[in-house]
């Protein structure tokens, strides 16, 4: 791979996370133009080589790509709606964290003002930035992404996920709901096996090894999804449910929190309620499907 | 290994657990042994070459290993309770689903009469049974298992966790919650990405992905739990608990299920409001460890 470190980059907004891929922009020795509202943030990453630019106007100009990455997109529209910020020619890469809705949107508005623009978000934190611990995830044009790819593989582990712009920020939030679940599923039976005097590093090997296995049905299970037909294969809905009653009572019995494990059976119950107690677990896809409002 | 298959074993249930448990044993060479209440469900183990007893007590005297292997616990006392039933000198392993507490209990009981005891959950469906697949956990005296584990071996993946009677039903359970937690993430995420037109199948990948990443979190993360201590080496549940917002609202934007989302984050909130807001992440381990109603 051609690491063509001489491209030049902007970083918009030196938070935490600005800073961090400005300095990895930096590290892999891009010239770097910063820019930040509160300028005195620029100061260590000007004396490792950073260029501070005065406006906004000047950051966007220094470079043929800019990355914002600011609070929230309210705070995108003021920096760069602002004085009539010339973004006509610049590839804009924004990696502030919002819905995928206001991504498409501020798609919409970037290119009307003439911009190339992409979607991203850092599923990272700052420390973890120019390392490939530190997922990056873009959505928009393919072209605009391969066009910029060797300089944003400065950042970290750089991946395209589509045209759609809202994309990074569905992936993202997916993710995050992977990773929240997984680790309050292994607290709830680190909580469960401590009433029986189970260190949590006991237990620990276990369920990495049981993530790991379920994680090996995924691609099966969605091929079910996207035929819609969850034939009871393994196991039906109804035998889940007899065992996540015993989840709960053992949760009761041994005094630890049972919201968790409730409102897995909930949802089950819900999906037997609308004839699918003779399906396959995936079958539960409708109910996540559903809003619900209580 | 030794396979020792001439061992002989006796199981007690012809269910489809029962069934599935016998032929394997009957694979692999032990002269089996079985009962069941209703009897005609003998009829294929027979023809392969199990031996039906004409009781309960006869089949246990037929081998020094016994598998019982019924719908609940009180099936089982109904079944070795009955008649003076004779358990002295029987290594009884039961396979039965139940939670911790039935499972000491039923040791006491057995180990009163005169019978070896342990007790197990089958983390497999009947079909896996017989293969490296089939997780069969077993808790209570190390030298029984060890004396039968030759004969266990058929059965499948055979693990033994610890003297504690009710560890396999804490083990099996947890290993649920883990399961279908993770199931219920990824439909989430599925159901998510699914507003946007992406497949189960494109998803699906970067999902076991990051599983794969979250799983290898876990021994750390033990550590800290069983220190006590949860700095916020990566991240602090404040921040966390800013992006749990984005999946809520991002869950409602596109018109999916917010639950899980919600729970996820009254769960964080909880905790912060309790003073963590400055901790790691399995600082929650206290939520789980408490018991709400409502
Ligand atoms: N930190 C993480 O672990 C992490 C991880 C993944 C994603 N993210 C996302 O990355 C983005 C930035 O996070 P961060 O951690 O860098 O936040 P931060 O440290 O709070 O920094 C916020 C940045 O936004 C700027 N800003 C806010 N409002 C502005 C406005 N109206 N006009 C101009 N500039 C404005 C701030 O400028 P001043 O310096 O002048 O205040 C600062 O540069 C967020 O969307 C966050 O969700 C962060
Ligand atoms: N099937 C699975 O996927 C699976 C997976 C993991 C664990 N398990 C556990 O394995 C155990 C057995 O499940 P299974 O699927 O084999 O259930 P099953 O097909 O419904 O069979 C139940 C068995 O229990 C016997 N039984 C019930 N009450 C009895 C009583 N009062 N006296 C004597 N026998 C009685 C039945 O005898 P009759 O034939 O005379 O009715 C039958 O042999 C359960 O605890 C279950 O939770 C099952």
């Amino acid at each position: 791979m051609n690491s063509r470190t001489d491209t030049p980059v902007t970083v918009i907004g030196l938070g935490l996370m600005g800073r961090a891929l400005a300095g990895a922009f930096l590290k892999a020795g891009h010239p770097t133009t910063v820019w930040n509202r509160t300028p005195a943030k620029a100061g260590p990453l000007v004396d490792r080589g950073a260029r501070p630019a005065p406006t906004v106007g000047e950051a966007i100009r220094a470079s043929s790509l800019t990355i914002i990455c600011v609070t929230d997109y309210q705070a995108v529209y003021e920096l760069l709606g602002a004085d009539e910020t010339e973004l006509d020619g610049t590839t804009l890469i924004n990696l502030t964290s919002g819905d995928s809705a206001q991504a498409r949107q501020a798609a919409r508005w970037a290119e009307q003002r003439g911009a190339r623009y992409l979607d991203g978000a850092v599923m990272a934190v700052p420390p973890a930035i120019g390392t490939p611990e530190a997922v990056i995830l873009h959505s928009g044009p393919q072209p605009d992404f391969d066009a910029h790819r060797p300089a944003l593989d400065a950042l970290g582990t750089v991946t395209y996920l589509g045209a759609d712009h809202g994309l990074a920020s569905l992936y993202d939030v997916a993710g995050l709901a992977m990773m929240w679940s997984m680790l309050n599923a292994w607290l709830q039976g680190t909580a469960l096996l401590g009433t029986a005097g189970v260190d949590a590093v006991t237990f620990a090997p276990f369920a990495r090894q049981l993530a790991a296995v379920v994680a090996d049905w995924l691609p099966g299970y969605a091929e079910q999804i996207d035929r819609g037909s969850f034939p009871a294969e393994v196991s039906a809905l109804e035998t889940d449910v007899r065992a996540m009653s015993h989840l709960i009572e053992e949760s009761e019995a041994v005094g630890v929190n049972a919201e968790l494990p409730k409102l897995i059976k909930a949802m089950a119950d819900r999906s037997i309620a609308a004839g699918h107690g003779g399906e396959q677990y995936p079958v539960l896809i409708e109910e996540f499907r559903t809003p619900r409002n209580d």
